[in-house]
């Protein structure tokens, strides 16, 4: 008999249920006594001891939901070594309602926080395997993380509908993309749909070049540019200021595109327009390259689980799952390299980063 | 033989090649001789000039193609009986390349100001069909518009991707949706979306009201709310205000729902997530609806100009396509009756309105 | 205090649940005091007494979800009066079942064979209010029914990705749409789609016209001809054929399309590919135009429901939602007219229907 | 200055045009004079000589275009060697063509088959770089083909949608996917789809153990049963037969899914309903994943073109485009393994294969 929680934590995304279906449905076929737990709202519920229990019946028809069926909450890392505005400590608190639920181990579906806090746990003797969930695929030592393809499909549906329109409007549109910190969402979402010019946090961008890049396009009779921008993206300039200077510059702006976008209107004279899908890229229906991986990540980390081999994120490389110990993913972020081969062959089409 | 002109104008959207295609394919098939020219880039075409032959080939495979293959732009009406820069009258320059052209007649699709425009070349003379074009589908004279359907699912889809995200996360979402004077789009939008707070410009909103809406749900339990707001939704003391004030009122803010939202988070004390989908609400594939809409009105053009009978749009009244004189059409608006139906369906759905 | 059972009845389709919220939720916003049952897999739940009770959670979050919460089942109106294999008299089991339940309405979802037996309870003295549920839209007395749009929305995207390809291949093809004794579907798809042939029960074809618009496609360089066909499409010859010698002749092919594409490949010379999406046009997600028309129907049945207005369908009528009574509705179907203006503006459009 | 050809065989797809993009805007973009030639209709165009001069504007627009804008035909290779039906010799007409238009390269896009004829092309000394074409995903050399996702896509939308009918009725669905001697699409879509039993030609099944599996859920209260057959599945009886047999066997059934259908009615009693996409499978629009492949293969295939590196396939090995000599590519094929881990993760899961 085993006894399994559940636990999402962060930002939620598309193939959340998916993949806590795949543990699920593999615990339940493989193992002939098993219980699973829902703790609620991430690591929230784990503090301060809240769970439901979870039936075979929970895991039915939630391969396509997005969203997760046990809430999540950001719960910051940073944090979680001080106590609460109560004074209760949180680590103990986590490790006293493990004990108490009788866990056999926790199955922690999150991103770079949320393993930062996994590993801790694993570190304080719990058993946890984790799943890497994020729209930002910007987790270290998996090739890709559940979420991002169907936040690209969003993303880039939303330039695809642009281009139609921009086709008879002689103007400049920006996409804004999610992306703080990484761009590989602007970047898949940029190259697949066509935009002129792809600006990402790990390329500080020259705005002369961006506006060089526009007139080109002007000259060459293009009626129209499209650029897909990270919400993270910096200039040259920027990059050099202090996160405190940032937030001051950025005060007047919504996000950044406004400020580009405000550049460009005044260096081009062109027509600027800005679209900001937003929290829409996190959310519908996982798309079905999202649930393979969901569902064989999931079926992967139940077998760790069988054979009690805990401490592990499952990662995918070179399109095998493998166990990636929690030690080497946490703290680490993968972003993209401004000299990778992505890179060269998305300039070699002729996509302006600004650099 | 005849001799006919295309032409395009206002904001584009999404089946304008359908139902171009559809005045094609019925001329071709039923007239022994006919030419087609594409008046190019709107109204500016026909004053400067512009204008490219279209053959049988140029409307194949356009069904299912955003944008329009002629081009557009917007042309005021109230500019038109005014000499342009170089003191050029317009409305003679209009009539000229149509005698200098031969045309038969002109097709021109578009919204309120092309119709208005268009109705002032009938007067003068020319003969005139139109067909109705707006994501708005605030035309008068006709149920529906081509392009509002497509819109709708376009807005719909924001609402939808936001749904899951907020069933996890306790925040309050708004979707900007388009529609500077009415809320057509919005409120279909917002019932297919399952919106919990429609503001549209028709009915003036009390911000109290939004906000008690936002704090009953809270306190019911719900965790989050979402509201669908049209570009040009007014509060009650807005409305009030000279659009100069306006104006001057919303300059701090990009636009209406970055206002709204501020307001709310100072009032609920709840987090505020905004998305504008803007632009991409006019472009993509048209959906099957438009494409049918578009397919029969582009028929029932063609057939007016077999019949010779001009000056009249041709518009949808209880699933029929019917004729329209132009001088009914022109200078009107169809805009949401709040008193209708609909509105009375929406609010018995415990949709709040905020009136 | 009322109390309200909630039937679904025959085939599944997209909107069910979209409207069952929209009577839940009026009657919940207008009523102090409801109960909602939900009786279980149609007039079978009805007749043997099986039901479960509703609650607001239920209906919280199925505005998007195709199928029905509640189950459904076809039963044969043509027995309802017949008793059941142990002699059980079902009319008398069902009104039996809505005495012992309380109930004070029973709201009805279905078809034209729903509709019969929804009549007939009505004539017996129970109190019915029902909604147009069907993806043929056959229903007489409203111009649309829920689930039609969401079904020509999939029917047309098989035919647009047939389009792709077929442009690359010499062929002919042919998508079998659903609908055994109405057009509706397959019209709408076919023009939506850009059919080049549609087939429809209607309109019986003759085999030879069909062949020569193939042919003469061929001769015009079109590389290939698409068609749309209805389960349900007859020739000229067949139609007056018996039903037994029908399906006699039938027995060969696994469907019409296959016997068509027969004929078709004998005749031209062309090879075939036949596509059936069959139940998949029942399936998914519904579209926001059933959406929006299940809200309203919904609200507004949920309102003669509060008026205590029974024995009618919530019927759509130039975009408003009327009432119509029950008896107006049975027996009869709403086919299309091969003289009307739909079928007028197709054939202008090029569409062959084989006549 | 540099002539390139292309040259797209076989099948098509969704994702050529994005591909031929791809290669297109980097020789432009890298190569200060370069002049493309589409080779119309595949091989047969290079045989016969027929072409057509590509401009840059020839490739705008067609990121998002499914099929491919020069034609393609299906040429086995068998028959290459052999002479025409005027007895023309075809290689050598390749090669005089290739000499008289003056080519520097020729980018062939294609499957298996097209890859043995770009290897003989090869070691008869035409320069040809050559991309990974095909939704069955079976090309050695590669870990991944563009087409392939985008067609998981439509098969597993076809799936979802039969999930929500399913759920009402009692009954067994097939969804036949393509795929006639690998069953990569039919693994994918059958896992994302949440299929229960998925059959493909490389696990030949038990008819026994595919009832027992419908049964099993039966009895375990579940209404219903979803199965993904490819097109190639084959029991472990049929295994054994000759093509022949395996033909005649066939014949009165017009795919497999209507034979392993009419075995399962007989033994379990069921309804069966059979849905087959066909065709749409390789149609529509690319997805945003096949896109990014598409346009990375398209630039990396360009890359050898401008180091003159010839005889290579790009393929894309953990995540990196890399050059894959063609003799290694041609002649072999890349089947699912029945004991790879992705086989192993879907029995986990719960997936039935029959064996």
């Amino acid at each position: 008999m085993k006894r399994i929680g559940f636990l999402t934590s962060g930002g939620d995304c598309q193939s959340l249920n998916a993949t806590m279906r795949g543990v699920a449905k593999t615990l339940y076929e493989k193992i002939e006594d098993v219980e699973i737990i829902g703790v609620l709202d991430g690591y929230k519920g784990l503090i301060y001891g809240n769970y439901k229990k979870l039936n075979p019946r929970d895991f039915s028809g939630i391969l396509t939901e997005g969203g997760t069926i046990i809430g999540t909450s950001r719960q910051p890392f940073k944090l979680m070594r001080e106590p609460d505005e109560n004074g209760m400590d949180k680590v103990k608190a986590m490790k006293n309602n493990y004990a108490k639920w009788k866990l056999d181990c926790l199955v922690i579906l999150g991103g770079n926080g949320t393993h930062k806090t996994a590993n801790l746990l694993s570190e304080e003797g719990l058993n946890v395997v984790t799943c890497p969930k994020t729209i930002d695929n910007d987790l270290y030592g998996t090739d890709m993380t559940f979420g991002f393809q169907s936040a690209v499909n969003i993303a880039t549906a939303a330039i695809d509908n642009i281009h139609t329109t921009a086709s008879s409007h002689s103007r400049v549109f920006i996409v804004e993309v999610m992306g703080h910190s990484v761009g590989w969402l602007t970047l898949h979402a940029g190259i697949a749909g066509g935009a002129d010019i792809v600006l990402i946090p790990e390329i500080p961008y020259d705005i002369d070049k961006v506006v060089d890049a526009i007139n080109k396009r002007t000259e060459q009779g293009k009626k129209f540019s499209i650029l897909a921008v990270a919400e993270g993206a910096l200039s040259k300039e920027d990059v050099k200021l202090s996160k405190k200077d940032i937030k001051k510059k950025m005060k007047m702006y919504p996000s950044v595109s406004y400020m580009i976008g405000a550049e460009i209107e005044e260096k081009t004279g062109q027509e600027i327009r800005i679209m900001v899908p937003g929290h829409t890229q996190r959310g519908g229906i996982p798309c079905p390259y999202d649930r393979v991986i969901s569902s064989r990540l999931g079926a992967a980390a139940a077998e760790l689980i069988i054979k009690e081999k805990y401490g592990y994120m499952v990662g995918i490389r070179n399109n095998e799952i493998v166990p990636v110990p929690l030690s080497e993913v946490a703290g680490k972020i993968k972003a993209v390299n401004p000299d990778s081969s992505i890179i060269r062959e998305a300039k070699n089409l002729g996509i302006c980063f600004g650099d």
